[in-house]
């Protein structure tokens, strides 16, 4: 017998193909043209490809379980890259922006959110001039909004427009107005035409996403290379470009305003939305990302006591810092902590509900800082810790970006090593995801020590004695050969060496070293931990198992550790469609007790203790 | 016996000088390098180069009881170019701003405003960062100056400075505060250095202050043609401009910042002041000329029912609008009442004190149009009218503007016809201030009838009829021969003709068909009227016993006229100097009430009435 064929129908497009029973998904919505949003390539990992099965519901697999509610899974719910399709089918496909958005909105554990954005529009009718009535034409507009004129100081773009507008379309117009002040006046009905763009300024990466101000719905999304990162890898040697070079801070400045610009051009594109509708941006960064953009010199960030030049929230017109939106748009900036507790970490507790929540909850975004934030409503401390970069795959002999051919997972299966690798395609490096999951496979089978130290060959246990002759000689002391050449798809095998193994043993003692700091000042236990979440790239993707066997988060159960994506992102969305969440803001940003770990002595031997790979009970 | 030398001190410079017994301040000043404000070009009419003799006191001349109240004369103030120098004297000459600021301030029928800028300076020790402070820069710079950071909309400018100005000097800083607002923070003590510049953008010239704002005084003046000239003498001429050239307004208002650029750095020359220092421009011009600097399209002022599109005051920051002073800089725009009765009226109002007086105060200020205010602090009216060019000496055969040579004053002396040109030159034309003279001659000699007809030389009184032979055939019936060609400076005679009487008889008309307009809304007779002030270079240059008798303003004693100067600009000045003066502006400006003339039936038998010389009851 053949195989059957079945129908799967895609809404709200209507959409039908014809598929073979038993077929993943996944695959059908690729080979079909269908865009779902899989952070995580499809592994069931972030959650972000959840659909709706109106009928032909899919079995519930155990990531549909970690990642949907009991609710949404009684209603149809399912994650798109785990559904296997037995049945014809109609699935309500979101598109990609509405999925985002109501993850934003409306998931279980997460937040509900009302829109209630900064941004307004209102219609009127202007009364035209008559010998009679000789008010300017700012003054009848004011009159027509109920705007009370002397609080006002109406932006000069404004002037030099209000008076074809109201023309344009006989008296008819809307006000856009920010904070209830009017920034423009637009003629005939564009009530329904209002957007904004979020930015979450990474380092290495710039992600822009563009809002629909009136839904709330994320309408398209587009990231790129932060093109500073040509410059130097990390902030400090771009701290270091501005003192060196006279014109340093411009040039960096203007590169990522450029590259904002681009993105800006991209996100209207795709969403087929005029720039002139565009009234607000949303910023998060690091310190030192929101500083560059703002064209503000850093270089006290990397001189102690490494204080920013500004923390709190900002306004700034997007025309003032060259952003191509609307002429009288407004920048708003989320506040940063402290010098190296930026925007971004405030972006992932506006993300999660951590600041208005009874439960503890532990947030780590992991970069080339790794940023910490423990607590409650009751009180919230946070602290930065210098990860390095060897969790996104620099300082590490075989490490790569997670490109086609990286190493994304490594496991133990009958005692033998499994691995995947982006795209499936044959292994030509290590990216960060894979690198916890080596140590931890290194330790089950002896080939390291919880020390660290790469065995001799003849100390491994008899049990993974077939990986004896893998152990060669290396700088620092022995290397492991992870992936023999024959297995390659480069010129020599891939390996672990002594080095990639204390670099990574730093990062995660420096994770964790922060974490108990924090928990050691709130004298919080392990046990009274209700919530980890893990932010960034990296905490996207790390299994987390991994990351507790390696000792660098707590040892709670797995159901208790969240993948928030880019939280920082979600974040600055956040602060995009609800002003009573940018009122947050300010209470975060003066709430949180920052805790400077450089002079902090117990900081010194929690590292050293961590260093040791074991689980922190 | 030859000339007795007596000895001239002045002070504050103790600069000595021996001259002749019997010479007069004016030339003595003039060769020694001293610069005396003779507006007036030392008639004796402006009563700007008011000097204090400290010994040696001058006689008091009638022109000295004319400008100086009763106090001054016994304090021993003179008029500097009207004194004779009869003995050694000591005198007190306060530098040209410092004169000027004591008009403004201080003189006797004028008002009194305390010094009281809406730009203010504070120093402040800033605690530097440490390991275990460690606030932002900006908000330890907050915290140094109590101001609560909430409040504050911080620029980016003031960001991007910061961080550099509190270290320069080791956290000794003084900041600069607008409205209380902090605007700039700059390292070391810089209270002393306080500067704003006022400007009045005429149709035809733009006028510019540099002021001291600690003091009040006025450090330098500069002035210069308002370049939008060569594109047209009018503000009808340059709308049309805008609106026939696609990039017109561009243009106009790039010419005119410009050009207030260039007097900026005239002004900051002159006074050895530091751009940066210079923390406010205030702004008054008809509304056409505001409209055009800030780049606001002004083509509804020529369309009825000629509504301006702002009318409000503004603020704007002045490198939004393109002025070089201190980048932080605000500019502060006067209001205006209506289409055609400008900021520059406003500060003809706050120049004299009207609008908080009992006393019921008709304020004149004619050029191209005549703007007319009439009231006291209980209700005040304004109105515009058409004055045409002819004031300014356009539309008359052989007008000029008051360059060397122009007649500016002409009287009948023993029968005969005596005149005065600028600079005493040989005459080549005639300029504004010169016509109603020659009327009021005409008049007087029978020439004219007072409906304005130039009469057949037989009709001429016996007592003139040495007038009889310069009657001679014109276009539109007699002209009359005013200079004959050997005693001019040009290739023939200068010549009054019917048409020019008949261009000053529609000016004159049009003017007192406002004012009495105005009288009727408020009833108000000529004896009620307790003052009248005449502004702008033709009221200042006007002699007040022409402009009574050729019936253009009642028929009130020439003492209660006076002559306000630059009254738009003085009004500017204060605006700069005292925030309250601010707050009587936004009150002005909101409750003089507008009247349309166009429109008022009254208006036009009363102009057809006023067309007739004589002199109005």
């Amino acid at each position: 017998m053949g195989q059957q064929l079945i129908t799967i129908t895609f809404q709200p497009s209507g959409k039908k193909i014809q598929v073979e029973n038993g077929e993943s998904l996944r695959n059908v919505a690729g080979s079909s043209g269908i865009d779902l949003t899989m952070s995580c390539g499809g592994k069931g990992t972030c959650g972000k490809c959840k659909v709706l099965f109106q009928s032909g519901i899919p079995a519930i697999t155990p990531d549909d379980k970690n990642h949907l509610s009991e609710t949404e899974l009684q209603q149809g719910y399912r994650l798109a890259c785990r559904a296997i399709l037995n049945d014809d089918a109609v699935i309500c496909l979101q598109d990609e922006s509405n999925i985002q958005a109501a993850k934003i909105l409306t998931k279980g554990t997460a937040r509900k959110v009302d829109i209630n954005p900064v941004i307004t529009k209102k219609k009127a009718v202007i009364q035209p001039p008559t010998v009679e009535d000789l008010r300017s034409d700012l003054t009848r507009v004011y009159n027509a909004f109920n705007i009370e004129q002397n609080d006002e100081k109406p932006d000069i773009h404004l002037l030099r427009t209000i008076s074809s507008a109201i023309r344009e379309s006989e008296f008819n117009v809307t006000g856009v107005f920010s904070d209830g002040s009017l920034i423009s006046v637009e003629p005939g009905d564009t009530e329904s035409e209002r957007y904004g763009v979020a930015f979450d300024i990474g380092t290495t990466t710039i992600a822009g996403y563009l809002i629909d101000l009136t839904t709330g719905n994320q309408l398209s999304v587009s990231s790129s290379m932060n093109p500073q990162a040509k410059i130097g890898d990390d902030v400090i040697s771009r701290i270091s470009f501005v003192m060196q070079e006279s014109d340093g801070l411009e040039t960096l400045r203007s590169s990522v305003v450029e590259e904002m610009n681009n993105i800006i051009d991209s996100l209207l594109a795709a969403a087929n939305v005029n720039r002139d509708n565009v009234y607000e941006a949303s910023v998060v960064g690091n310190t030192c990302m929101t500083h560059l953009f703002m064209g503000i010199d850093p270089r006290h960030l990397a001189m102690s006591p490494y204080v920013p030049v500004v923390s709190q929230s900002l306004n700034i017109k997007a025309s003032d810092i060259g952003l191509c939106i609307n002429d009288y748009a407004n920048v708003y900036v989320l506040p940063c902590i402290a010098g190296y507790v930026g925007a971004d970490t405030v972006g992932v507790m506006l993300a999660s509900d951590m600041y208005e929540s009874d439960k503890m909850t532990l947030a780590v975004d992991i970069g080339t800082n790794g940023e910490i934030v423990l607590g409650s409503k009751e009180k919230l401390i946070a602290c930065s810790t210098a990860a390095g970069p060897a969790f996104e795959g620099a300082h590490i002999k075989y490490g790569m970006r997670a490109a086609p051919g990286a190493i994304d997972a490594v496991w133990m299966d009958d005692n033998k090593l499994k691995f995947s690798t982006v795209d499936e395609k044959p292994p030509v490096g290590i990216c960060g995801s894979g690198l916890l999951d080596i140590i931890i496979f290194m330790l089950n089978a002896g080939i390291i020590e919880d020390s660290g130290r790469i065995v001799d060959a003849e100390e491994i246990p008899e049990t993974f004695s077939h990986f004896r002759k893998y152990i060669i000689d290396g700088e620092r002391g022995n290397d492991f050969i992870l992936i023999p050449v024959e297995q390659t798809a480069i010129d020599g095998p891939i390996v672990i060496t002594q080095k990639d193994v204390r670099e990574i043993q730093l990062a995660k003692s420096a994770i964790a070293a922060g974490i108990l700091t924090l928990m050691d000042k709130l004298s919080i236990t392990t046990e009274q931990l209700d919530s980890i979440i893990l932010a960034g790239a990296f905490g996207n993707y790390v299994r987390k198992e991994s990351a507790i066997e390696a000792g660098m988060l707590p040892n709670v159960p797995l159901s208790k550790v969240h993948s928030a994506g880019n939280a920082a992102g979600e974040g600055a969305k956040l602060a995009l469609i609800s002003s009573l969440i940018r009122r947050d803001v300010a209470d975060i940003a003066s709430h949180v007790d920052y805790v400077e770990l450089t002079t902090d002595m117990k900081f010194q031997e929690r590292f050293a203790d961590a260093l040791i790979f074991e689980k922190i009970n």
